[in-house]
């Protein structure tokens, strides 16, 4: 049985633009796992039923059924031992987890009232009155709403990164000489945002810039070669 | 030679109100090392000389002299590698990078903004001028305009904290099930604020201050029995 990994997808199958799922595109080419990607649509939840929920990435690994970005991290380091470590350790996966939830907290929730609003241009057809009319209720506003003033308010997110751009004075990665799945959490939000936004959130002189560069590079290209926006 | 911490106090010599050395206090106790903690104030340079710069933490073990608290920590566990792991390895280390720099621009940026005007009080008079002064020339203004409305900015900063609040969910110590380097370099800031000021900058419900407990007790109440303002 082949590996399978349910990713996100709008209405051109190719663009693939969940922060979560790229989390696992990028932890699976760093323990060097092939995969194949099933596009899949918020719509198609009747798809992935078979993992006892309905949110993607769904990872299939033989007879194993994962859901959920940190488990199945969590998973691939238990289940792939030999591999190159995605954590380096158990307090490294502990650390991790504080990792990932400030890219939640502050880089994706962040990104989100910068690009929201370019993502429905970007959505398969059947999937655009859920997209909107979820994130409205989420945010208690119109989508346009939520990103008004972005060219702004933009300072202040980059000021939030602040931590990140401190670490990379004194090293490449989040995870040291090499990126960990630390920096794949945190990279996830910014792939997601080129894949369905021009809007620079980034200055290109920051060294989170550069950082975002060399994942874009990293694995032979993967995150570059995929549909989005330079810039 | 005694192994020695020149370590920032206020009027009362046991008064220990600087985050950097209560790192290092909390470092040299999970490391399991006895330690003389010498009371440094602002204007004593001259004591500390012999460190070539003018900030404490400045650790004297033996022949070896150190100073600043991320040097001091990664000497510690590179010269205790038998004693219990201040990082849990290269990665670990890395990561824990990340949380310093989050608790500096986070943490302790965000408490000074809520509690540098009740250090004064504190200082024994020869640093009264200079804290007062510098303080004034970073912040650009008066130490008391600083705080105000402090009551109604405190939200912000729980908000800020939600990255640990929601690690602390799954896991007791942001090192994971013990507590490290990561959760000492955090605390700092809280012990800080806490030898210096009564005002509650967290709410007694949230799993933060359960967090902060945990700490203030850790090492036989090392934190705890130190001078300060329980609440």
């Amino acid at each position: 049985m082949a590996r399978m990994l349910y990713d996100l997808a709008g209405a051109e199958p190719e663009r693939r633009f969940s922060p979560y799922c790229w989390r696992i595109r990028l932890a699976l080419a760093h323990k060097g796992l092939d995969v194949e990607t099933v596009p899949w649509r918020f719509a198609e939840k009747a798809a992935i039923a078979f993992s006892g929920q309905g949110l993607v990435p769904v990872l299939v690994d033989g007879e194993t059924v994962v859901s959920d970005s940190w488990r199945i991290a969590t998973y691939l380091e238990e289940a792939y031992p030999d591999r190159p470590s995605l954590f380096g350790g158990p307090a490294g996966m502990a650390l991790t987890r504080f990792v990932a939830n400030w890219a939640d907290a502050v880089v994706n929730a962040g990104l989100a009232r910068l690009i929201v609003s370019d993502i429905p241009a970007h959505l398969d057809p059947g999937d655009l009155d859920y997209f909107v009319s979820s994130r409205e209720k989420r945010f208690g506003m119109k989508l346009d709403a939520v990103t008004a003033g972005r060219e702004e308010r933009v300072a202040e997110f980059r000021q939030a990164l602040h931590p990140l751009r401190m670490t990379l004075r004194t090293q490449p990665y989040i995870g040291g000489e090499a990126p960990d799945y630390a920096d794949y959490a945190v990279f996830g939000g910014f792939q997601w945002a080129r894949c369905v936004s021009r809007f620079p959130v980034l200055e290109a002189d920051d060294p989170v810039a550069a950082w975002r560069g060399r994942l874009l590079d990293a694995f032979g290209g993967l995150a570059r070669r995929a549909p989005g926006y330079d810039g």
